[in-house]
Order: structure tokens, then C-alpha cells, then sequence
């Protein structure tokens, strides 16, 4: 087997079922060099045991998922959310401190829906703004980066008012680009006619924190949420996205993160495994071999 | 039971179930005075048969459904459906005169998604703007405007490439608006952060040919394409989107078109009398009483 493109990294979700040690395992395991990790499993390992596991494993760290859920009205529940979001920039720092040299200090975030019984999606996504200008200050004293995602408009009610690259740069854009940017999503950004400008506009913004493939496939699944497919599985150009990304400037890891119970239902290295087959013959010819001195 | 708001219209595919003949009578016996056809019901009845039915219920006739699915490569698949395109067209025309005064002309064309193993989303829209450039001359004689609809970006890949306002604003750029128009439809469109402006836009550039009406809620169901409700049993706020049609001149019927297994599983009359309800309670109010003097 020759070694999987050096930049390939696998977002934990991919394989949602391996507690931490394990993901790490059948990554390592497979020659990738590089993990995104979320929060939920870093926390049931406890923040200094994910560190060290990561340390040991010699892996580069690529993002965190995820922090935001900032459509909250101002109160109890949001000062909770904003707590939250600290606590998710201090574990961002850590974790990329303790993965391998390469590692990206950068916290996903998503906007979350609509408040509960409100129509106003105007007002949700000025509560993810203000909610961003908190953030920002504690998250550049920490030297993370909060990566904005926009997801696909079918999430806007429920999961994420920030539907369009051009949203995320837009609320992203009076910050720092070190401190905010952007998250290029295939599935979520595919569709859009306005991709290849904003992608464009993210690069020469320096905005482009993570760059993250699936594909997408009809029909649907039942819980839309679990229609991401292997990068070659579907409909998605990635030979020119990629090329895009790549063209925009972004050097840092490339995420494969699919959320598919059938994939969840397989071993985890068979998902990964899977995962860089797909990779290599869709992504990995679109790719240069990434900053020669990473972060 | 006061009238309902003069301007609402029952696309058919809210009953779906229903034959022709019983579409227009329960429509007309809700005191509504507009109806959307579809043209499988139409062809099932016979046109010359729709037409003297519809005219004989003395309900205006606001749009047919559907025309377009033009992303096919050329050959014999894509000639066939440019002669289907033909047929909906003289169609519309047929029912737009057999209809009460103010019927308007509208044949509503949903795009296609991609081409069967094509992963060329620009390409398949450039398929689009070809098959109109064709159909333009025929639909001006006819005196039909083509309405593109916008369609929600989770149907990009199977069903229509067009998936904003502003991509179907650009697409009839090059044409006469009274030929080529746009479809506002709130269940397609609602989330979009340039939604506003592209109304706005819409309205001075005299394209707005259709209003469609009808709510999100999520869950999605199980098969997205029906999950949409009634207005105001999801998160759409048809105040402001209603007011912005309004003020960009659209004088126009408002239908309601909705597809929804539960509600096509309920009584015609009774999906009709909740879709009053419901158009009455969220969008009547935002609506003035149209054009004076209709087309």
C-alpha cells in the first residue's frame, strides 16, 4: 500500500463510534498523519487524557468540532452557550498544542437555527455576529481560530443560519483572519452558484481555516442529517473544488467528515480505509503537498 | 364564513388526489377564485375537456405546472423535451383564455437537476439558459410567460439546478420579462440571505410572474420533497416576505402549493378549508387587493 496523501486527515465523525483512543489507532494505522477530533469524545476521555493520547500518537491535529449554537437570546441559556465556547477555544489550543508539528489551532463553528418559536433569521444571524465580537478576544489571546461553516440551506431553521460561503466571510469579515475563518464544506457548498467567486474571495481574505469532503448522493437520507457519502460517491466535483481550495491559497489538512449510519455501522478501519480510497481518486491529484513550514 | 382574501389560489398539487373536476369544485366552493393546474390532470381529462371545465367553474387560472427539465444533452432525449415544452406552452395559453378574467398566462419550468453521471453543475445550467433561449420565441407568440422557479438547493442534483433568485433572475437577463419571469416560492427561498434584495430586484425588473406560498418545519420529512405545510405551521415569516413581493408590484394570485403526504391523505374539501386558514391567518393580511384591471 503507498502511503495516503500527506495531507488527508480524518474527522472523527467519520468513524463516531471508535472512542478516542481507537480513532487515533485506526488513523495511525492507515498512514494518515493528521485528525480532527470533537468535543464530545475529547471530553469523555478528559481534556488532559485527549491531549496526551494525541500526543502519543503522533498525529497532527486539524480542527475541532465544534463550537457556536449562538442563536440564543440573551439570558441564562446564552451566557451557558458563550461559557461553552470558551471552554471549546481553551480545548482547541491545547489539543493543537499536543498534536504533531503541522497542527492547526482552529474551533468549527456553527451558527445554529432559529430560536425557538422565532421566524426572524435576520435576528438569529445578528445574534451569531455579536456572539463572534465576544468570542474574538479570548480566542486570539488563545491563538485559535474560529472557523465559521456555513451549512447546507436545508440546516438554515434547525442547525445553522449561516447557509453561503459569502454569508461566513461576510460575518467573518470584521475580524482578524487569523482569529476568524472560514470552513469549506463540500457537501454543505456544492450547490452553490456563487462557490467558485467566494472561494476565490475566502483565499485572497486569508480566510480559509478548513477544508472538509464528502460527497452528496439522492436520494436524501430519511435524517437528512445522514446523507454524506465517501468523496466519489456521489455527484460532487471535487477535481474542481479542490483545485479551487488549492488555487485559493489553502495549504492545511483536508478533512473527509461523513456523517452515514451505514458507515458508522462498519469497523472504523474499514471506514477509514474506504475513506482513503475515495481520497486518493478524487481529492488527493487536485492537491499540492501543502505548506513545506506548517503553522 | 367570510370570503377568503381574493387573491388566493389553490395549486392543485395540494390536492393532489383530487380530479380535475373536483379540484375546481371544491376550489370554487370555498369561495376561492383562483386556481394552479397541474399538467398531469389537465392531460388526464383532455385539454380541450380542462379548459371547458375550467370555464365553466368561473375560477381564474393563475399558472400551470410544469415545463423545463432541460438538463439533458442534445439528442433525442433533449429534443423530446423541448416538444413537451412546446405542448405545456400551448397548454398554458389554452387555460390562461379558458380561465375567468385576470388568468394569467404562467407556465411554471423547474430546470432538472444533472445529467445523468454528470457532476457539471455549471454545464447543466448553461443546458437551462440554451433551452430557453429556444423556447422564447414560441412562448412570446403564445403569449406565455416562462416563470423559472427557483427551487431549494437540497433538490440541486436531481431536480433543479437553479436554486436562487438570483440565478434565475440571471438566467432570464437576456429576455423580455413578460416572456421570461421568476417564481417566488417561500418554501424555496426563505433562508436565502440575499432573498430581500433579490425581490426587490425581481419586482423592478417586472419578473416576478408567480408567488407560491407555503411553510418549512423540520423534521424533513422522510422523502424531502413533501415536506412542506400549510403557512404558518412552520418557521417562515410570511409578514415580511409577503410585504416585499408586494412592494416590489406583484399584483398577481398567490397560490398555495403544497406537498405533503398527510395533508394530500386528508378530504379535498378539508385540505382547502385548512389552507384558507392558514392563508388567511399569515398571508392575507400582507396582501393588498391586486391590479384594478387585471391582464
Amino acid at each position: 500500500m503507498t502511503a495516503p496523501h500527506p495531507r488527508l486527515s480524518i474527522n472523527q465523525a467519520t468513524v463516531k463510534y471508535a472512542p478516542l483512543a481507537e480513532a487515533l489507532r485506526v488513523t495511525a494505522d492507515a498512514g494518515i498523519t493528521s485528525i480532527g477530533l470533537w468535543r464530545d469524545s475529547v471530553q469523555a476521555a478528559s481534556l488532559p487524557a485527549a491531549a496526551r493520547l494525541l500526543a502519543d500518537s503522533g498525529l497532527r491535529f486539524s480542527s475541532l468540532c465544534r463550537g457556536g449554537f449562538f442563536t440564543v437570546p440573551e439570558g441564562h441559556a446564552r451566557r451557558a452557550a458563550m461559557d461553552d465556547n470558551r471552554k471549546a477555544i481553551e480545548e482547541a489550543a491545547q489539543l493543537a498544542a499536543s498534536g504533531a508539528p503541522g497542527s492547526a489551532p482552529v474551533l468549527v463553528m456553527v451558527a445554529g437555527g432559529l430560536p425557538q418559536g422565532s421566524k426572524d433569521v435576520a435576528g438569529a444571524r445578528d445574534m451569531v455576529q455579536d456572539a463572534l465580537a465576544e468570542l474574538v478576544p479570548e480566542a486570539q489571546a488563545a491563538g485559535v481560530t474560529l472557523a465559521l461553516e456555513p451549512l447546507h440551506p436545508m440546516y438554515a431553521s434547525d442547525r445553522a443560519v449561516i447557509s453561503t460561503l459569502k454569508q461566513a466571510l461576510d460575518l467573518a469579515a470584521p475580524f482578524s483572519p487569523a482569529t476568524v475563518g472560514v470552513v469549506v464544506d463540500t457537501f454543505h457548498v456544492w450547490w452553490d452558484p456563487e462557490l467558485s467567486a467566494q472561494i476565490a474571495r475566502a483565499g485572497a481574505e486569508g480566510r480559509i481555516a478548513s477544508y472538509q469532503v464528502c460527497d452528496w448522493a439522492t436520494p436524501l437520507a430519511a435524517d437528512v442529517l445522514l446523507s454524506r457519502h465517501y468523496p466519489g460517491d456521489g455527484v460532487i466535483d471535487f477535481a474542481r473544488i479542490t483545485a479551487e481550495v488549492e488555487a485559493a491559497g489553502y495549504a492545511g489538512d483536508v478533512e473527509v467528515e461523513i456523517f452515514n449510519q451505514e458507515i458508522w455501522d462498519t469497523a472504523p478501519a474499514t471506514a477509514v480505509a474506504r475513506t482513503v480510497e475515495g481520497f486518493e481518486a478524487t481529492v488527493a491529484a487536485h492537491l499540492g503537498h501543502g505548506a513545506e513550514v506548517r503553522r
